[in-house]
């Protein structure tokens, strides 16, 4: 038997691939997995009103069906900008109600868990909470997608491993994410192992993504690793996008501009259509221009009624 | 100015080393840092009553000061044994109670702290949770010496900026631990780094020690592993000890039987004397035989003056 | 200045990428580099005249402009089959004759470069030779192509300073070739490093290629690597084709079948159409079916106008 | 049967490590292995007449019993100091007629072969050509001890069967030495696996012996470490001594200056001894100061006699 009975792609019915269910139906639902090719793009962090909104009209006005965008952030030092925490998240939702665009966003402590659900549309955990069993533990438990990146050094018997822990506390509603490993190579802040992507999909039914940014720490060649994972068969993209990369107060050196993120856009879709598969457009969704602003009684029945099971 | 400004070498008076202070007035103190060798020892998981008294007795008999024992295991899978949890907690106490050694367990969930406060002396956070910035926060609030593994791949800067989490949010007791990195050899379990204790000598004063049982992954080379350490200039160790390595539910392969500790403890008295240090030796402490156990009373009175502040 | 003065981008006259011509006169030249995609394909050792015919005639019937195949194979072993060493040659100089595919080959030692030079159109460097400094300044005096792999742990620096120390010493033809880096991931022989091609991109004018088959070390993951290599941006592949990958006496579980290979082709042309690149053809070259295979003396006369200069 | 029939400990008589004797008649000569330490030291390149006599007679002084230095030098680019050459040559075997020590250098090119054996005590292949499999089966049929460094990301086996590519070709005088793995960590040059000591100790009866200089990058851990290597049963060590680290032409940072090495030699002699060896002191030699110079005809002599065999 698999070590990871639940997220084995042998155990779907007739080895299919599964998708996951991302959105709600104040702003409208898609499919993240087989046949469609999902982006999420966005600031690193939420810096600020102006700049979230912005980033969230224009990745949509490329393609973006989600807004991605850091609250809390896990930094490397006690010193570094750690997020705006509650006022982020206040923040994604008004970016949320005026772009249309599904909210995903990392969370770092189950003790925070109710507040960012109250936002989030798929609940993002980092590399460095990859092997946080309390946090997977407790994100099993609640009515969300999550999306899983892998740790720093993690094999992938090990991300599937941490899938499975979600999974088995009830939740399987679970995208994997490959975001780069820690080699001894220097020209890249990580190694994108694209590898990962292939091997993923014999061993799981659960979708697969791709993080070109984090892998890259350099935004000169995220284009191309975009464009090369969309042909290893991932599933979707996660992008950083900022409105002016310099002044970012985190990753600025890995994120792109609006423009350049349309360009990114503009490549990918021929690719994805070679082998078969549609992007995922927004269009699918309900937000600015398509539809009023929901009012605070509907943002705030959305909120209730997505909160942690007690 | 340094990035970790609290734990940095030169921000100690004289540049000196600083020590740590573990242990209770009930079953005595000692510290860890310049000038002596401290050494933990114990199986990885508290699996038992019996398996886990024979082990405090016998580690001590060897000149163990601290036990260690796991009641909350990290664990890859979520269908490996992941510890008795409060049960594991209470016996560790007992163990405690029955040997005079202080305990030095590990705490994965910020949720959790209370309940291991009110049996650990010292905090273990493991080498997965590292960067885990939210329990580091919390550990910082808490009035115990904290043991800091590094992370798999973690470099010896992101763990002194791990310590200085703990640092800047008030608790300036952490004691630092190499337990090995994760790279391409497969003849060892990690690869241990002993360049981390020079190196972090000449970094921090916080004392540095090496856990050479995670690190190998089997029994065999840990003997001389542990040499190496104290030649290098470690000024502890952490060693997995089980009566019955074949039976232990986690980390069989790695631990040392008894006598295979005692042979340890041997070795490395006459490299700790070769470099002007003396292992601290149980005699500091209180225990069965030295002492009658302390009464209910007194290990519950311990407990509550150690709690987590409101 | 730069610390790789002849294979920087800027040293190339208005920073354009250079070309690199393989072939020769009696079976037909084509370039390596910008604007087109190049497939060297064939087995990993020779292993016998029916098995290379064979993979010659089939890689060509699929597109593949160049055969590979090793007659001195560097093996972790003594005791591993090593190749047919001249008879081997021998073998490559008849399928060239047969196929009019041109020959890629591995030099091990400066002392054979000789009777290399005799057979081969282009001279490859292995990984674990990519350091082997006295090697790479012998064939900077060979008028043959070189390709240049990747070391298992090279930085993509090294390379390209192991490229510059061919080029210094007075062959600029050479054509980098990424091949996976070695991790601690277990689920691939090694880690495919695709950030490899854009970062080589911007550092360098040499043509890059990408050896999927070497990183994978499994068949069943090297198309889509292959797909994401051209998305990447990749000047060509390097392709192990076996017609029966069980019987392999070497690299067995990481060689496509004939139509597996047959597949991969298919795959990538409109992938690098989407790019504005064309795949070389065969049709460029001459060979069976094409032109009479050539004489005896045409043969003779090919090797001895690319001998070793004195 | 083992992967490595002649290495392999299994393969000695009573599964008792081998001794390879280094030095010559006219010099003396000594055992390196099982009871004894042997310490090696010199400048990484021979830069000169002057510094390279006074550092044998300063390393001699301090204990080591033989000298170290590069004639030829593996660099990373061909526009850095490749070492004297010929030159090169001629001075070691000047200071080893003015020492008394025995020399142990580099070879790169089995074409170099016979120019190196006419001077050299020992050979050394380093870490970039422990896979130049040409150059490992040419040293199998030469008449000296080789001294085999680990690659940069060579396994343990791969290790183990480089030695085994020399033993099958004849020469089983294969000294192996740990310098230092690739990994991410930035605070080192390269990691130092001192696990490599005892896990290669139960693995193989040749001798093993630790680099720390190469393996730090740093002059300020290498005593340490150096005590480490020798506490984990390392048969001795390879240290790099300049008698002005500032001005070297190569590997500044990581040598000794003569001061150093004279505290890092009195460091580690009682280590030794704790675990009953000894080390092996220059007055097994004869050298200046005990025996006058050697004629020139003897030194002819010397070199003739351990010519490459025909």
């Amino acid at each position: 038997m698999s070590e990871y009975p639940l997220a084995a792609l042998a155990s779907s019915p007739n080895r299919t691939p599964s998708q996951v269910s991302v959105g709600s139906d104040l702003y409208g639902r898609f499919q993240i997995g087989e046949g469609t090719v999902t982006v999420m793009a966005g600031p690193c962090s939420v810096e600020g009103r102006d700049m979230l909104l912005e980033t969230a009209h224009a990745v949509r006005a490329s393609g973006a069906v989600m807004l991605r965008g850091g609250a809390f952030k896990p930094r490397s030092s006690p010193y570094a900008f750690r997020g705006l925490g509650q006022e982020g998240l206040d923040l994604l939702a008004e970016a949320r109600a005026s772009s249309g665009l599904p909210i995903v966003t990392e969370v770092v402590d189950a003790r925070q868990l109710e507040s960012v659900v109250a936002v989030a549309d798929m609940l993002q955990v980092g590399a460095r909470n990859m092997q946080n069993f309390a946090l997977l533990a407790a994100l099993g438990e609640v009515n969300r997608p999550v999306l899983l990146k892998r740790g720093l050094s993690a094999t992938l018997k090990e991300l599937l491993l941490a899938a499975e822990y979600i999974m088995a506390h009830g939740n399987t509603n679970v995208v994997l994410c490959e975001r780069g490993i820690r080699t001894f190579e220097t020209a890249t802040r990580n190694t994108l192992d694209l590898s990962a992507v292939p091997v993923l999909k014999l061993e799981t039914h659960l979708p697969v993504i791709v993080d070109p940014s984090h892998a890259a720490g350099r935004a000169d060649i995220i284009a191309p690793l975009a464009a090369a994972a969309i042909a290893a068969g991932a599933d979707g993209l996660l992008v950083e996008v900022h409105p002016d990369p310099k002044s970012a107060l985190s990753d600025g050196p890995q994120s792109l501009t609006p423009s350049q993120f349309d360009a990114l856009m503009a490549a990918i879709a021929p690719i994805a259509a070679l082998t078969g598969r549609t992007l995922t457009r927004p269009s699918c969704l309900r937000g600015a221009g398509a539809v009023a602003a929901p009012s605070r009684q509907a943002a705030a029945r959305h909120a209730s009624s997505t909160a942690v099971p007690a």
